[in-house]
């Protein structure tokens, strides 16, 4: 089944939506908020299912026209959100740019970094951002939502508990990030309020594009309207979405609405194109001592969407625009 | 006024305790949960504090004994812990263990982690630990709840969201910490469950001891019964509570129910004792070559609260004892 939230307070109305995004079905009489679907998952997702077949078939009644900018992030705020970097061809040209080598621990020992998860961006909302200067980048990447994930849990025992998927924006500002990793500490002001796609699915949703626990079809990104990279996130993901989950779940547990990324889409095959600015700027690096592609600047747009195999969008569009911020 | 969480389901149960942590009254019929509290605070708030005022006065029904062990965390789950590390003590005694200097920048930029958020330790519960080779190790800490700070507030503007005060237990896996921290990214399986104080109260319950939003009490640790450390938590703080919080706004909004660290409250004057292991380690190693005090072993057991001048506890104690972990 494929779920979605209205914008309404501060944690949506859960809608289910039709598997074609035609069609959308507030549930909230049924189940308030996504939140509250995970927390007792076992006992929401049957009754939510049936309305998702229902609507599949045409049988339900209220459903309304989807549409994307009256929807929240599925989950507007979460208790948790981490995000790995599993796909090595990334961390190997970041590190390429600056003449460094790959620790061969990567190989294993999967990067991963506590985001803040108070203040979700909508799918399509504007990316607000007080200076051009921080060097603002989106990165497109696939996620897990988790249900209970307990301390200590094999990769076997995580792929039991992934309840939903989706894809991000974990918008980036490039040029705060160096300066704030020397200090020791990881992420803050680099990592801010990051966006999800419109719909969140189940994965037998993917059918056979789910396969050991990776979504393995194109992630396609445009940039003002230019096809920007369509990498496979199937393709060169060194770690799975339960690998990362299990990683997350080393010394602590997983709770219900656990959101787990897999870091920025990026194939060896650089023909594919990219998913981040910060990616193609060091390839330009790499072959021409600089990069020449620029962040982005005030009034850009990208959308990050991924399609099955018969061209329909699975999950919904991430569509946003870069505007400066002037508050508070 | 003070308020508490029972024990119950994933968001707990919301109580009013008496000032002298005599008594607590649940209000769930009035008000369900902190977080919901929290979401509404103009509205909840004045509500809230008639309950106070009469459990005070000894005129409120239905009030019950206080008793911390049946308490969650104030938050039994948060969207949002952020960290600081606003005693600059605590980090130049790190570097100093390994004849490095504390970067002059430190003095106007706070070190900060992001932290899990979404399985909070009850005040009373074991701290369960797979590997006593993990060095785990305790830090005590005080902390701000917010309202809602929109991204870029000053530090006066961030004072006037502080709604709610807690100490904290910050468990830190201190043998886990370098490699991590060596990767980049920062803590992670460093920083497992944290704990907070049974109870959390609204600034003016400190009275002349909440100034310049500092608590400016000396923090009680006590280790497997002996006092361990008792440095004030006013002195050497670089940067108050509404400096951490407005720190953490720079590139975000922050919701209602975000909740801001201090980092391991440490005075110059070593006589004060200490609130982490590591730092007496470090004592230890920059005067003897090495350190002698161990890490927690399973058994071990901790101690943390904070008194007023009359000598009645603010907070209730966090109150901790290191478990071995056999699951999942």
């Amino acid at each position: 089944m494929k779920l979605a939230s209205l914008r309404h307070g501060r944690d949506g109305r859960l809608c289910v939506v039709s598997r074609d995004l035609k069609t959308m079905l507030p549930v909230d009489q049924l189940m308030p908020t996504l939140q509250m679907a995970l927390d007792s998952w076992a006992v929401a997702a049957p009754k939510l299912q049936a309305v998702s077949d229902a609507l599949n078939k045409g049988e339900a009644s209220g459903a309304i026209a989807f549409d994307a900018d009256k929807l929240a992030s599925p989950l507007p705020r979460a208790y948790q959100w981490c995000d790995g970097s599993a796909y090595l061809n990334h961390v190997e040209l970041v590190r390429k740019a600056r003449n460094a080598t790959m620790p061969p621990e990567f190989l294993h020992d999967p990067l991963m970094y506590q985001g803040g998860s108070d203040d979700f961006l909508a799918p399509t909302a504007d990316i607000p951002v007080a200076d051009e200067a921080y060097g603002i980048d989106f990165e497109g990447e696939v996620a897990a939502i988790t249900g209970d994930v307990a301390m200590g849990s094999s990769s076997a025992q995580a792929a039991t508990q992934i309840r939903l998927l989706m894809l991000v924006n974990d918008v980036s500002m490039r040029n705060l990030i160096p300066a704030e990793l020397a200090k020791g500490f990881g992420f803050f002001h680099g990592k801010p309020s990051t966006a999800f796609s419109p719909v969140a699915v189940t994965p037998d949703e993917l059918g056979d594009a789910w396969r050991d626990a990776k979504i393995c079809r194109p992630l396609v990104t445009h940039l003002n309207g230019r096809k920007f990279g369509e990498p496979d996130a199937g393709a060169d993901m060194q770690f799975s979405l339960a690998d990362l989950i299990a990683h997350a779940a080393k010394t602590r547990n997983l709770k219900a609405g656990c959101i787990v990324g897999s870091g920025t889409v990026s194939n060896r095959d650089a023909s594919k194109g990219f998913s981040c600015l910060a990616e193609i700027r060091m390839i330009e690096t790499i072959s021409e001592g600089k990069p020449k592609t620029p962040f982005m600047k005030f009034g850009d747009h990208v959308r990050i969407e991924m399609f099955d195999a018969a061209g329909q969008s699975i999950f919904g569009a991430i569509d946003q625009t870069v505007v400066k911020y002037t508050g508070p």
